[in-house]
């Protein structure tokens, strides 16, 4: 995240931006690309049924993780009833599929990867909705 | 959308699918279009402050439609508190840009177009959302 | 698309874009939506190694689309090596689908649906290519 | 990336993926990163007519970006054709992104951050196309 660091620096309204912005932004990409490759690891190694519902869940994560990543990525004018709303999504798809890939990580190592950056993600999210909550400096 | 509703009818979970979610999809990616030519719009017309906020509202509001298109579209094995999550998202978003481009609707017309994207694709989603809740046969 | 017509017509630049754009447009978000259906579709029907290469197939056309058509909705400054490439993205991906879903149509009703917005997808980049290169009124 | 790396050794079709493949993917999501911010700080920071064509570049970019990173991300069945078009868009994406910013990075502190990013995706996409080129052990 090197550029990412710098470009945020760089922005004219980067005091906008919620103290662990950065870190947020770098965990929702990591699990966004994570949940896309576990999706396609499970669908070649997976059961049938237990096939449907961790696919589906790594699909529904990235999608919300790519949204959430964009929005935080834009510093001027948030509005937070939107990003926090967001944020709330993206908490509710990581620990859903953080849960999901936990049952499978004994006999599916990739899961268990991404069970862990799903949960790195969660997290991120947290302390960013957190931070923004308790108000003064936040969005 | 002829092709999305023949396909969710030959789609062997269709039955999974919530009542007027054909609606909510057409509402949801409707509107990420809308938002995205109506920030493309605004940033020629506007005057600098009021254009910040209005297209920063767009373009969040596109991101989150179209995350929640495409977990609309999936039928197989949903998870409840994800839809219902991105749905909330996606009723913030759609809610702030719709107020956003009504207090421009009067001189710009694109805002107005925008605005009414955006509630048509409000109303859809909370619609979706009740009929969830209500429990039986919802997702 | 009854909106994004109007939004088009009202956009201050609305002259910059390519003719038959709004039906691209259309048949590239139809297309995505109906990518992601078929791909989900396929997970629960479709034969190990048959439903590899549709599901992948489906997933790369679902993202593409979505990408063609987000870029298709800007008016403002277009730069046509960049539409260019990814109207050939998109014809590429939109083909290869097609021939895809076309082999499994006898069998799985979903695929020969997907098949048919996958040609539309195809042939509408196609047309607005030809008419950019051919000039003149063109981005 | 560190999950990114671990998660693509554990994938059952780790083998099919071209070499470089992690570095693009990484390059490709930190361009997309760096574009939606850098659209969002030329809001604020440009010139009226300057604006509009890099902010037009930057979301163009971003948006080919992340279609790109999806894709790459994906090891099983892959099919070079559409990948090739992927790479193909994404580098004319990056270069004239590049481009575009690189005019005003005398000014623009973020738009020379900007162009470094663009300008590493283009590089990273141009290593994998001629790999899967050069054939043998390529996609």
């Amino acid at each position: 995240v090197h550029q990412t660091r710098s470009i945020l620096s760089a922005h004219p309204r980067g005091h906008n931006l919620p103290a662990d912005l950065l870190e947020c932004l770098r965990a929702c990409r990591e699990c966004a690309t994570t949940c896309t490759i576990c999706a396609d690891a499970c669908m070649v190694d997976h059961q049938p049924r237990l096939r449907e519902r961790c696919i589906r869940l790594n699909l529904d994560c990235a999608a919300i993780c790519e949204a959430t990543a964009e929005i935080l990525a834009r510093a001027t004018a948030p509005v937070w009833t939107v990003l926090e709303a967001q944020l709330e999504a993206c908490i509710a798809a990581c620990a859903a599929c953080a849960a999901e890939c936990d049952h499978h990580s004994t006999k599916l190592e990739h899961c268990g990867i991404c069970a862990e950056a799903c949960r790195e993600g969660e997290r991120a999210c947290r302390i960013v909705l957190a931070g923004t909550n308790m108000g003064g400096t936040g969005i």
